[in-house]
């Protein structure tokens, strides 16, 4: 392979993205020389042993990321699209393998920007032991989109027998999540700047699939696991009731927030059970097995913070009711409208 | 599985991007109900037969696609984000099997283009015999996108024993175009309407996989294959040049190309060579197979065009030389700068 060319541009103009040689050399220089794909084909060569086992799956998903502002604190648009596609993988129960890249780009952005996304996204990438094998790159003049906008796509391995679906829960399973919840949408908030908000909290976007693995391993019977993304925890939770046709409830008093996040959101009248994570995961496993599912998450760097919120109940099958801290309860519903824009 | 909730909203706002109700009715309506995808969870589990053969490979690649304007005569950006994909498996020697879809909308799009624009790919789908089986939604704010940006991810299954690589070619091995070239960038331009050109012609996006099974059957020694999108045939061909580190001589006079596509570059100063095509590609085969994988392409639809273009030599290393109908040659390099930004 010759040595990567270098782009002296400072700003990526229309011609990067032609089909030239200005496009070749950005791409070998900004993208390639850094996530070291298997070939310089257009197309990635693949196979794993554990695609062969009888009964195995392959898991195929895709996400796309438009966040704005590109870069907040813990993280950055390279970070949350690694992240984001391997955490669809993994609480499907898939080891991930393999992810595309695809990136959008406005014309005038700076070339130490991408590079600047291109180390997080193998950052992110190494840490979840995944490999970027193949891409592609467009850009869009000024006006037509906005700094940078991540297509990945991801592919993973279900081993045979593994069955995670939200329809699997049953009445008396228990609710687990991760850690403290809000912290990427908070984070994104103060970020914008445009709310004069100043917190120390950053975005929780971390790879999941060690966590789901070591939970696995624990907790065999584990029934579903949900990353609480877009819409949040309220919204992962409707989306696990009304497949399983359970009710499910949570208590006030054991969701975990950081008192900033709680802050943030007195503050600007925002709900945290649908400020978007990107590391944070709810679980339901049975209740014989909850005890060992927790201790499985508490010793993985992503789940310290893991704690039980709630259960799954036969009563209200398809509604969420989070009893409060006053005692009553009250219905959390999916998000109806737009929360946030540009969260993820 | 329920039945498909309806949209109402006549455009597209922030709420369906937001991660609650208003994007699941989207998905669900618009989306989902076209594409069939065998199942309702964020990843798609699949397997076929091909992928357990022993000494098969996995094949992977995405493309984002950026086309403007998004619909033009002979397809919409549907249409190419699907044979795009596909043609990327295909040219590598890959039987495509399955795509993702994610698509980036602007505030304010027509539900009704989105549903063209989905029935096109599914269309196209179907044409090429792949499903499309998982997929994501964002939207973003007037002004910050440009209508619709969809991003495909493609696998596929590479039998045992094919290796198509542009670095397999050898000197006097024949080069064959499966169809007139130019017809995709020239429609396009037309379609653009600010050159106040009127011109029958249509984009050439069609799935070549099927095409690709033919040749092989007929060719079996076929070294390699490219589909010429960007950048157009010359790059193609300087890219195989390039890593074959061959020559490729093409005659001017042997080049397939419409009356009307030679007029509109004539009238704008364009060079069809570097126009784009999405259902056009080059391939090189030995030349005592030339005659039969000719024939093989002549027998498919999107091969009726087919015909022999130059060769590749020992001589001139990596350049690409085109005799003119003048009796001269001249060096035909890769595109430097950019050619016609969105076409793709």
């Amino acid at each position: 392979m010759r040595p990567p060319r270098r782009v002296v541009a400072d700003r990526v103009t229309l011609a990067h993205g032609g089909g030239g040689k200005a496009m070749r050399d950005l791409i070998e220089d900004v993208f390639t020389s850094v996530f070291a794909p298997p070939g310089m084909e257009d197309q990635a060569r693949l196979m794993h042993p554990s695609l062969l086992e009888p009964g195995a799956q392959l898991a195929f998903t895709t996400d796309s990321f438009v966040v704005s502002p590109m870069e907040f604190p813990g993280g950055d648009i390279g970070t949350i699209a690694v992240c984001g596609t391997v955490n669809d993988l993994a609480v499907g129960g898939a080891r991930p393998l393999w992810l595309s890249a695809a990136f959008i780009i406005e014309e005038g952005v700076e070339i130490a920007t991408l590079r600047r996304i291109a180390r997080s996204m193998q950052t992110a990438a190494e840490a979840a032991g995944v490999r970027i094998v193949t891409g592609d790159t467009k850009v869009v003049g000024r006006g037509s989109g906005d700094g940078v906008f991540v297509t990945t796509a991801g592919v993973g391995v279900i081993p045979p027998g593994r069955d995670l679906m939200a329809g699997n829960v049953r009445p008396g399973d228990v609710a687990i999540v991760n850690g403290v919840l809000g912290d990427h949408g908070a984070a994104i908030l103060a970020a914008r700047g445009d709310m004069a908000l100043t917190t120390d909290v950053i975005s929780d976007c971390r790879p999941l699939n060690l966590l789901m693995e070591a939970v696995l391993a624990a907790a065999p019977d584990l029934r579903c696991a949900r990353d609480a993304t877009r819409g949040g925890l309220a919204s992962a939770l409707n989306e696990i009731a009304d497949a399983a046709g359970v009710g499910v409830v949570i208590a006030e008093t054991d969701l975990p927030l950081r008192a900033e996040v709680k802050g943030v959101c007195e503050i600007l009248g925002l709900d945290p059970l649908y400020l978007a994570n990107e590391g944070t995961l709810v679980l339901f496993v049975p209740p014989e097995q909850a005890e060992a599912a927790l201790a499985a998450m508490q010793g993985t760097a992503a789940g310290v913070g893991a704690c039980i919120i709630g259960q799954a109940t036969a009563a209200h099958p398809g509604t969420v009711v989070m009893k409060t801290v006053f005692g009553g309860g009250r219905i959390v519903d999916m998000l109806v409208g737009e929360q946030l824009p540009r969260i993820c």
